[in-house]
């Protein structure tokens, strides 16, 4: 049997268990989950008889290697900064690996010698990144192919709630790593490239300079800038495009609220507030705001970012309680962050019930034969449950097709990778449609940002 | 003769070179200047019989210790990070030092040597450090003497153009180091007390939280808050103050049209503009903005910043004529901030015949015999011209004046100091009044900011 070592038996590793063990009989595979906590991995494969959970501390090197080194290949669905230390050791044990994380410096560095032993290193195999690399590079590869040149590519993600469970007046639930979510957008000024142009958005311009999208059964959804717009422009093979735009999706309406946040500074995640601990929810929103001996919270912020009576973004405040003076904090030496962080998840937080959803989509631009033309995209995936969540399907399929894929010598380019060629994307898009994951793809008049090119 | 040695010979030392020569022969005094530049020191000394002008690059190791040790005491008007290599020198061979900069961890590291050797190695003593610690703490130990319990201490400064010369809608030029300005505020929220509270402004928000101040004669004035209003609590002794609050003055008017910069990301220092070399400042701007083929760069700002056709900080913008869209920025990989510097100075660089205007303004709350009651306190003091500046004035004449006190043993206590004893203030306030430079005191009713407090 060939045997896969699956490192992590975290939320996303669900779907991809389910992928494997489901195919082990007819692939002749064994897999074997070590983590740190032997609870969840058990629960995830049962009493499958072609696997078997094993206490594994990536940090025990005698484990770790004793481990990799019995596996014919590795997956990592560690956390993407414990990867490296798995890595260095497929390396040298001469295994091919595959994580759903972006490629790290160190992990760049493992190229030629991985290379020189022929091992597949393939990395970015999740939804975004993941997803997103395939269904794009096959489009635009296909638009290539016939001849078109492209000027404009445009990429929005959101992992969000799905509709049936979308009750709140946001329109989000925390549905993977809140924390994340809280500093979404901070480190330095978003840059992106629009007609021709370079554009700049600091951090507080951010959720101001939003932009609609409508995708079809779903309703309208808003995109704000990532930081890294023009990260892949070169991988992508996107050097001489006119408009290279990639963003983060929410529902209409969300982005402004959180634009409060971020201008009082409730965000910030670079100091401790003094006595976070005894603080109460109305005491963090008041240290944003003046002093006054008479006037309330509430009308301090309302004038602060000049909110008027009668504006939705005040209810969505009040729905978060921010404005009890009675529940405490409860964190010690906490950032703004942090306890904005502690806040949103009292409201945030997914019922046993409640389902996600992962939303994408592309725009693509290109001329061909003098004209301009526009594709665009999107792929709508809905959680089956808590456990089978739109994002582990979406992040766990690739990853385990892929891992077969290499197994099976369908996927045979060494060295450190992500999913841009057709090698890799076109089987793998294939194959997920099975799974309900699937783009849309659409042809619209070509706008772009100017409504003078039609 | 006793030998002063001056390293550094740039904008503020005049008024100290000054000073000392002045007093030269009554004090017996030779003074060393020392610069790598000679052409500004030999114009300040001119054939002065007391002081000679010696080409000293500080890097270099002979001639710099060469110097050391040949003086008495050396004055370091450097830049403040070169001052160490110079203070490490002082301490080995000997000598006291002067300098009107912060004391940075590595000066204060050499503590237990000086004090060992019972060298003075005096530091913030210039104006802002400087003055503000030595009035202020004139005012507290005389509070806290007569029995008083001080509640409330604020204190402001502002480098600004004095009123004759005051004719740009700004009421600002640059009067200091212009980058300084550009950047100010930057690098975390600004944390202060308020009657109890600590309250924290963000960045994008600093300049929208301004506060107002009367001088008289002078008229009205905004200050926008210090990053460290608490960094002095312990030294000055204000543990169990009710509010502690510095910060910068401006005209009014002034912030709130920065703000404009702040929000757009005009004043961001850590990445670099694409083309920066090529752009005018017209695509500068832009930059900033959404992308538009016919919406002019001056709507989209309006609409941006939500600028009404009347509102008076829109005519600010236009007097920077950073609408030009033939004058080329010129800069190489430049940052945002150094783009917006370079526009700045071509309007806000003195004229041959400007003068600058120092301003300090402090706030004394305190408790005594179960009365609230306040003293406020401020100083304003005039450039004669560009040599002889109220920058150099209130920055060079207490470090020339603490620098004769220390080598006439009126000021003995060793180790890193900066001047908040009266030893040192009492005498140095003194004096300053002979060169025009003193504070108007007057008891107003304690306001704090509870107006329910009276």
């Amino acid at each position: 049997m060939r045997k896969i070592l699956v490192i992590g038996s975290g939320k996303s590793a669900s779907s991809l268990l389910k992928y494997l063990l489901d195919k082990s009989t007819s692939e002749n595979l064994f897999v074997t989950v070590g983590d740190v906590n032997l609870n969840a991995a058990k629960k995830l494969v049962g009493n499958h008889k072609n696997a078997e959970v094993i206490l594994l501390d990536i940090f025990d090197e005698t484990s770790r290697t004793n481990a990799i080194k019995n596996a014919d290949i590795v997956v990592s669905m560690l956390p993407a900064r414990f990867h490296i230390e798995v890595a260095k050791d497929c390396v040298l044990y001469g295994k091919h690996m595959v994580t759903a994380s972006y490629v790290s410096p160190e992990m760049q560095a493992l190229n030629d010698e991985a290379k020189a032993k022929g091992l597949v290193l393939m990395n970015e195999i999740g939804v975004d990144p993941g997803i997103d690399h395939m269904s794009a590079m096959q489009v635009l590869d296909n638009i290539r192919n016939n001849g078109g040149k492209i000027i404009l590519f445009e990429s929005f993600t959101g992992g969000l709630v799905a509709p049936e469970s979308d009750n709140n007046l946001w329109n989000y639930k925390f549905t993977w790593n809140p924390r994340n979510v809280v500093l979404a957008g901070q480190g330095g000024a978003a840059k992106f490239l629009q007609e021709g142009t370079y554009k700049y958005i600091p951090y507080h311009r951010l959720f101001r300079r939003t932009e609609f999208l409508d995708v079809d059964g779903f309703g309208r959804f808003e995109v704000y800038a990532n930081r890294d717009s023009l990260k892949y422009q070169s991988v992508y093979g996107l050097d001489h495009v006119k408009t290279l735009y990639r963003g983060t999706m929410r529902r209409v309406g969300f982005s402004r609220a959180w634009n409060i946040f971020v201008i009082l500074g409730m965000t910030d995640d670079s100091y401790t507030i003094d006595d976070s601990e005894n603080m109460s929810y109305r005491d963090f929103i008041n240290a944003f705001l003046t002093y006054s001996p008479f006037d309330s919270v509430e009308l301090k912020l309302r004038h602060a970012l000049k909110i008027d009576q009668d504006d939705i973004v005040w209810d969505k405040l009040v729905e978060l309680d921010i404005f009890n003076s009675e529940k405490k904090v409860g964190l010690k030496k906490a950032t703004p962050a942090q306890i904005l962080q502690k806040i949103l998840m009292d409201s945030w937080t997914l019922d046993p019930d409640d389902k996600d959803m992962i939303v994408m989509y592309h725009k693509f631009g290109y001329e061909k034969d003098g004209k301009k033309h526009q594709i665009d995209s999107n792929m709508v995936v809905l959680g089956e449950d808590q456990t089978y969540t739109a994002m582990a399907k979406t992040v766990g399929l690739p990853v385990a097709m892929a891992t077969l894929a290499i197994l099976n010598k369908k996927i045979t380019t060494p060295g450190v990778q992500i999913p841009i060629s057709k090698e890799v994307y076109e089987p793998i898009l294939e194959e997920l449609k099975t799974f309900g994951v699937y783009f849309h793809e659409r042809e619209v008049p070509y706008l772009g940002y100017n409504p003078l090119n039609n």
